[in-house]
């Protein structure tokens, strides 16, 4: 039994349940994949004199963080196509490269590359939307992280698919072959409003009223979509989106940055999740999320990076830091989204709007491991007044030095433990210079 | 002669000259503090036979970074106090502190700080204003980075002088002292027009007139601020400054959050600098910098980071991304701020603010050598399509690995060279834990 213990002992803990405050010299005890106790450094040795002790020094202990939206094959998209509109990204760039690249082993030595990113920058959990699900599902347990792994649809051919049925046939696939994974979750993904059919949307609810999921779809990201929709079916996204019945706590709305007074009110009574992606809408000019408005109604807010091919960096401190000062900026009030509030988005809110908080999403003894230590002691991090404010305004994912998921180390010293990050490098640039050679 | 000669070779090299593009595999080749050659990596073997090479790899060679606004001792208020509204920060937190610590020591030990914090980030020049320039002034020729330093005046007591005439008699004396030092330059710097009577700007007027120097000060930086003024003045403080004479190509007027139409472009006609502070905005909802409209009417507008107690991160690859991606989403323009434009705020155009545009700001034969390294070459930051663009949307400060300024390496590996890292922490970590025990 106490083989299985181990003790992580950091000069500061975040547990990040409702109500907490950092905790000075506590430890974290790992039994098994979950929390078995938070203490004082004295008492855990008294308590567990057989654990495995990991002396962590300067650090802060947090839950692993939750990207609860992202495409992660697109990591090898990263940069290549910058500083244009969305529809023209879209349309003459990403979509005409994904059909022309994408297939199973593209998208899963993307979603590796991904994975290494993510854990070394404390990322415990991508929220996937993208083609050939088996792919995120094998990268994920290559790599130890948790997904959630989407079911997804697009109403045109691609690559993967020809039509609704086949995207769907595939995904529940995909979903039977991989259902006992504990490390995979899975969602009924349409991708848009603006690509997916009334017809579609209906059995996406249906596949995720009988499987029990939770839908992942973008909704409300440009003005553009907005008006296109109120001309062709007379009524704007989320209005038809809520005559289909998909409106509740089973949504995760992805972008919702043009919403009007009563949609804001009607997310908020309905329980609908909004997932913000800031930097995202930055730099696809996409505008800015009204997460004050969003907050004031009493939506539970989350954060997500969008794929690698409009944010370039995978990176959810940036996300942290971005809404904490955007929605500042924007409302010019300094104490909407503090810093507290920004890291509950990427930790236990995120973990409620997967439906997984009973086990992820804050350091509580009886939840799964999935633990974070960011160092402190870097120059740039001195001197430290507040550790939670310090891990928003100062850290970054650079200062992150270890991750745990279920109990089991991913991360040390900022080298993954179960991958061969170098290998993954070099079949990432074979098939880039490939795509290179023939633009 | 040979002995003086160095060759930098990295993959890329960015000059950043007007209408340069990023050459490939090209060498940078330093004699004393000067670039002497920028040519094909094979033609610098043959030129220089006994230079000595640098051997870089994955690395964008870039100009040196510029913060063109910070008040570097305030590192050492890193973090003491968040999400709090601008005045209540000022006089509530900011000004009594200083009142109660700012001293010659502090203000050098704190300097020294935030010339470590810039030199591991990339920044090779300082544009610092605060109280004690002699403390600055010795920070900067300790680290051996450049600096702008401020001939300071803010209408009121502090621990550094008791009224206007002593702020100047003491910064006139600083100035004479140090008058000689090829690392810095002096500017006249009024700290706001709320804080600044107008028989003071005049006296600053004449001292930048007298000495030929750059003014530097904080201008309609919250509609606090502006609407003040009218009561007070009459006047917006920008219409007070025009008729002080004092809105011309010498100023480098800071924040400019709250502007109108007309005053955009008198600001344009007559050459005024502006100097953005996106994250500082942000963070303490002033608001945000209309920078799109500023570039329609051709204002030179370049980046500063502010004080550390307002942007924690003093993080110049933090504010070019913020630049870049806050004006796309603020104006749903997706072109708008290209990483081009961003990179050149706080290079060229920023040294044409300090007019230091002859020497530094590209990377250019005859120029001083004041080059950085970014390593491209983490997972982060693979693949790469676009370097340049990869610099502002995913390479981050952590990815310097090396510094040089006049020719002289300061950074390697990301250890300064020639200052002791550890002693400098050291006596921050004292001085703070005085601070703290006595609040």
């Amino acid at each position: 039994m106490s083989a299985q213990t181990t003790i992580l002992k950091a000069r500061w803990l975040l547990p990040m349940s409702p109500g907490s405050q950092v905790l000075n010299e506590h430890a974290l005890v790992i039994q098994g994949e979950r929390i078995a106790a938070i203490l004082p450094w004295a008492q855990a040795a008294q308590q567990f004199p057989d654990a495995a002790t990991v002396e962590l020094g300067e650090h802060v202990l947090i839950p692993g963080l939750i990207n609860a939206h992202t495409h992660s094959a697109m990591s090898l998209l990263r940069g290549v196509a910058d500083d244009v509109p969305l529809m023209d990204w879209l349309n003459n760039h990403i979509w005409p490269l994904e059909k022309k690249w994408v297939s199973e082993d593209w998208t899963y030595q993307g979603s590796l590359l991904s994975a290494c990113e993510a854990l070394r920058g404390g990322v415990t959990y991508l929220n996937d939307m993208y083609f050939f699900p088996t792919a995120m599902a094998r990268a994920a347990l290559d790599s130890g992280l948790r997904a959630g792994v989407s079911i997804n649809v697009i109403d045109f051919p691609t690559g993967y698919a020809a039509n609704a049925g086949e995207y769907i046939s595939k995904g529940l696939e995909a979903y039977e072959q991989y259902k006992g994974e504990k490390l995979l979750d899975w969602t009924s993904a349409p991708h848009a409003p603006y690509t997916v059919s009334d017809e579609t949307f209906i059995q996406l609810r249906d596949l995720r009223d009988r499987l029990g999921l939770q839908m992942h779809c973008h909704i409300h990201e440009t003005q553009f979509e907005v008006d296109e929709s109120v001309k062709q079916h007379g009524m704007r996204p989320l209005e038809r989106l809520n005559k289909l019945g998909l409106l509740d706590s089973r949504m995760m709305a992805v972008h919702m940055v043009h919403l009007n007074e009563a949609e804001i009110a009607m997310l908020g009574q309905q329980g609908v999740h909004v997932v913000h992606n800031p930097n995202s809408n930055m730099k696809l000019a996409s505008g800015v999320c009204p997460v004050t408005a969003l907050e004031a109604a009493g939506v539970n807010t989350v954060l997500g990076t969008d794929g690698a091919a409009s944010n370039n960096r995978q990176d959810m401190f940036g996300e942290i830091r971005a809404a904490a000062l955007l929605a500042k900026g924007v409302t010019q009030n300094s104490t909407t989204v503090s810093a507290r509030t920004a890291l509950e988005m990427a930790t236990l809110r995120a973990a409620k709007a997967m439906g997984r908080e009973a086990d992820l999403g804050s350091l509580e003894v009886g939840k799964l491991a999935d633990v974070v230590a960011v160092s402190l002691a870097a120059l740039e991090c001195r001197p430290v007044y507040n550790p939670e404010a310090q891990l928003v305004y100062v850290a970054g994912r650079e200062h992150v030095s270890d991750v745990w998921v279920g109990g089991k180390q991913l991360l040390k010293n900022r080298l993954p433990t179960q991958l061969d990050q170098a290998a993954v490098l070099d079949r990432i640039e074979a098939i880039v210079a490939q795509m290179k050679a023939q633009r």
